[in-house]
């Protein structure tokens, strides 16, 4: 069973894969979809719609695991982010593939065990628990396979 | 050639055409898309992505007009607002269609003659203006055909 988590953006979407076999994680890996270079919003909305169900089409995930809303930012991130956002859940719902939400502080909770926890703490905690062969540059990437390994716990503890 | 105005929303989305001919209009509608009985998020987006599909296909509009984006409403609003809005956008951008924004302000103005009109006097006015076969019952498709309008008005006095 794959499971793929999503950290979306208009401009770097972050994208990590987690296989799991008998509760255990037997490959991972994460990457950015790098859109920043499209000339209009649409156009970065297009290509980043186009490459998630490319990513989806190749792995074929089980469930899609993205972060709820949060509040924190500034109301014009939020309305981009929405909009980048949307794209995704369309795709998903395009494949079938069900949705599962968890806020920042769960995410970050259940990863390093601190709900305030950095985007360093993240990605060094991601980096002791798998052994990427790609290390990718963004913290989108390590986010997204954070937001995966949150719901592979969730999965691991359930009955 | 025709201009379509859209006001997205997550559960409603108006929708307003305007054929103009020589700096003239000869043929006006409006209407709601509603996805609102969609059991799931992910759900009225597809539905949504797939109606907005099928009018430009049926309509070939030559320009869309979006209301840009505004920051009166709560947070919450603004982040479904924003994903209904990227799900437009998407379709816009995969149909090539060019996209013109204006704000809610300039939209009244225009239409209205009042940068601060209300939602009854949006709907008097558009229905002073176009004599509409169908007259519907939401505000969203009104307000679309106000956007509409409000470019066409831009248009019409463009060199």
């Amino acid at each position: 069973m794959i499971i793929i988590g999503i950290d979306p953006g208009s401009r770097y979407c972050g994208y990590g894969l987690l296989e799991m076999e008998n509760r255990r994680v037997i490959a991972a890996g994460c990457e950015t979809i790098d859109v920043s270079r499209q000339p209009s919003l649409g156009d970065r909305l297009k290509a980043l719609y186009d490459s998630i169900l490319q990513v989806i089409c190749e792995y074929s995930p089980e469930v899609a695991a993205v972060e709820s809303m949060f509040f924190h930012r500034q109301i014009r991130s939020i309305f981009t982010l929405g909009q980048a956002r949307g794209v995704i859940l369309l795709a998903l719902a395009k494949e079938g593939i069900p949705l599962v939400e968890y806020s920042p502080r769960e995410i970050k909770k259940s990863v390093v065990g601190n709900g305030n926890a950095t985007k360093q703490q993240v990605r060094y905690m991601i980096n002791q628990l798998y052994s990427l062969q790609n290390k990718p540059h963004h913290d989108d990437a390590y986010d997204a396979l954070a937001i995966a390994t949150c719901h592979f716990n969730r999965m691991k503890w359930a009955k």
